[in-house]
């Protein structure tokens, strides 16, 4: 009988004949709950499918070669470019030929939501985003956003569905690489920013590819415009709520690769505090001006990034500079004024705060020391841009993607397959840090090369990638379950 | 007798009647080499009309101000700029009011020749530049052109010829701001940097205030046509011949005005080398990479920075890093690609070549460190952009400048007035550098606040920009007289 009921459930891995599945099911179309527990164990996406799907979606912005595949290039999709609208119109055209009903709000957060048979309880929910780094690759986001796709296609060839409606969410500028606050536009839904802010916030100049970002730098809201991606509907969880948020990315790191792992459930992700510093200094002649007689401002970041390693790794923390700016940027002229981004990160929230207290008397000491000899020393100004605490994901969603893991895993070629499933720490941000303070959250991370990340080369296998999909299927499909169970 | 004489050249110290003067000299006008030598000793510019001339020539490319008086402000006059064609265009009219000849270089050079009793040999030259740096001030190079221009007025007023002629030049591009390689078109003229290389030099993008910069950047050539300052003779001292060349110039360093002295005769300009470096790691997440996973291009480079100051302090010289960008410029990605520039100056060119080569192997082992977890080290490439070997000036035209230095500082009321004067190296490059490779030259240098240039405050009084100037117009009268004697 269970083997009966399998064979109607095939295992969706090549060959894979989407025709005979799909007919199944319009003759016998299924509820969610109405599956047995082996039959949503063994649910799986469309390798082939999700691949070809992903890699079409990287025409628009593609970036650096690195190999001789016709898919091995980096990604640079800026948030709200002319490549990120042509992404978005493919999403929208493509989740509204599968039946889903599309909005965009303010922030252009665009909800598509595949319709269950209640209509009065909101959709769990598959988000990520589409935007990249300058010089990100083609899973980071990307993979999280497809894998919403995958899933309701392959819920769609099966006729299967579910009781609360199921929704894919691109989230805006999650990268905060063209608009230097990460994950933004989750953090307005969850009305942790403030629209305002968000909508008045300045593209970073260094971002060269874009022409307009020196010399008349859109602000968010004007970006918007710019591509028709302001919408009307009010962007809150109020307005677009979600039962709950699942996420699909790439680890960005090397524990699961090193170790041979195929899924890492997240439990939890680390805190971090993201700053703007400015040294100010005095300009003066190079040629002519004693080391004793400079307030060399470039002197002193150079010192203090020295500083900020050393402290951070004492406390098993992460602090990083991304952006850096000399001013007046003259071969012959000691630069007076120097700009730059720190982004100090921990396990712990008060692991961060004690980073940040240590590093903030270190570099007074550091701008006090240049510029001492001639009375004018060097002074250094904090800005705090963003603060995420350490999050604890919800463990009904954890539950959830466990569980899956271990069934998705179960008939890899190994003694023990649920070696092959760890709980993990997301190191990096992400726009389920925002939805998990509104609603149930949690993430899965598969594998990446190298632990490379915010990189051309950046690269998950298909195999991995369609596991990682397969995983998020049955964890909404679960959810689904749970929650009216 | 000598004491009428004395009537005839009154001390041009105000209250100055120049109609006075000048009708004396129209009735009997008087070549350099009949004056008696206290009556070359007695020569001085005009204080009022020199500050009146200098200031307003600052009108065109003002800069940060920093004071309540009008002329408290800063400069910004990049090389070549609408700024700086305005400063010209008012330079040429000027100078062909004082009757002078002007021509017009490839180079942009302007030559303006007040001709002398003989036409067959070449004119003696006062020079300077009028660019400034983007935060620079009113006097570095403004000064040493407007000292022509004053020297150039008090000779007519005077009635006072020359058996060469007099010529004042501005040479194009000194600060090498916009352009990156300073002293380019002098440099051209000596026939030590092709016309081809200047010609195709790139603006710098840093230099903000230049909106073309970033998006497609000038050439030397494209600027000047835009100008309308690309002329027509060839940029070389075969075309343009000098007999000499002289340059007043603020010390841009601390040493004149804290022993209160009053005039520095330049004997000599320090070697210097600038260079470009780039420091190649990897591109990754600041978020999920852990530093010995990193190849971390921004972290190298401030060690590398920090190393630079040691290695030049401990061989009594200086290297400094004035421009500095880190690519792909974004908060949370590890900046996989750095470039800089190096400055490094000495005393002696065996000096800076050594400096030079033991940071070239520290460099070297610090980019090797960073990386090596992941076994892809950072690593770093240098490119010379600019070789100056260390300068010794002509002992005729120091000697002039001794001379006139000891008359003009004479009536100080101080007990041992040559004590105000000291022989000094320049710390900074300058023109004159390049014309002491194809004619004789040597250099003025008065006192500035603080030792301060290249910064807005950069500052001299108006009666030491005035003693600067009284020594070089007895500088060359006095060249004249010697080269005919």
């Amino acid at each position: 009988m269970m083997l009966r009921s399998l064979s109607v459930f095939p295992r969706l891995h090549p060959p894979f004949n989407p025709t005979r599945t799909f007919s199944t099911f319009r003759i016998q179309s299924m509820l969610t709950s109405e599956l047995s527990d082996v039959e949503v164990s063994s649910l799986r996406a469309n390798k082939e499918r999700l691949a070809k799907d992903l890699h079409h979606s990287c025409q628009w912005g593609y970036g650096i070669r690195w190999g001789d595949n016709p898919t091995d290039t980096g990604m640079q999709r800026l948030a709200l470019s002319e490549e990120d609208k042509s992404v978005r119109d493919w999403f929208i055209q493509t989740t509204k030929e599968l039946k889903c009903n599309v909005t965009v709000d303010q922030m252009g957060n665009i909800f598509a939501v595949r319709p269950g048979r209640r209509a009065d309880v909101p959709a769990t929910f598959i988000g990520s985003h589409l935007d990249t780094q300058p010089t990100g690759g083609r899973y980071d986001g990307i993979l999280g956003v497809l894998a919403g796709i995958e899933v309701l296609k392959t819920m769609n060839d099966m006729g299967l569905e579910t009781k609360g409606g199921v929704g894919v969410v691109n989230w805006t500028n999650e990268e905060g690489a063209r608009f230097p606050v990460s994950m933004i536009s989750s953090g307005v839904w969850a009305e942790c920013i403030s629209l305002e802010h968000a909508h008045g916030l300045k593209e970073v100049p260094t971002v060269a590819s874009l022409p307009t970002a020196a010399s008349a730098p859109e602000t968010m809201k004007s970006a918007l415009q710019k591509i028709n991606y302001l919408g009307e509907t009010p962007c809150s969880y109020k307005s677009s709520p979600m039962a709950a948020h699942f996420e699909l990315h790439i680890e960005q790191g090397p524990h699961l690769v090193s170790a041979g792992q195929r899924i890492g459930v997240v439990t939890a992700v680390q805190a971090y505090r993201w700053f703007r510093l400015n040294i100010i200094g005095r300009d003066t002649h190079t040629g002519t001006t004693a080391f004793e007689h400079r307030a060399d401002a470039l002197y002193a970041f150079a010192r203090m990034m020295v500083r900020a390693r050393e402290v951070a790794a004492s406390k098993g923390c992460l602090a990083s500079v991304g952006i850096v700016e000399a001013k007046p940027g003259s071969v012959n002229t000691v630069p007076g004024l120097v700009s730059f981004s720190l982004d100090i990160r921990g396990p712990e929230t008060e692991l961060v705060a004690k980073v940040e207290e240590e590093l903030r008397a270190d570099f007074d000491a550091i701008a006090a020391a240049e510029g001492a000899g001639i009375g004018k020393p060097c002074r250094v100004e904090w800005t705090l841009d963003f603060d995420s605490p350490a999050v604890i994901f919800h463990q009904d969603c954890i539950d959830c993607v466990q569980e899956s893991a271990d069934a998705v895993v179960s008939d890899a070629p190994v003694a023990d397959t649920k070696s092959l499933v760890r709980p993990i720490m997301s190191g990096a941000g992400h726009d389920s840090v925002f939805t998990s303070k509104r609603v149930p959250t949690s993430m899965i991370f598969i594998p990446c090369k190298d632990g490379l990340s915010h990189h051309p080369e950046e690269f998950s296998t298909a195999d991995d990638c369609a596991t990682g999909v397969s995983v998020i299927l049955q964890a909404v499909v679960r959810y689904d379950r749970k929650r009216f169970a």
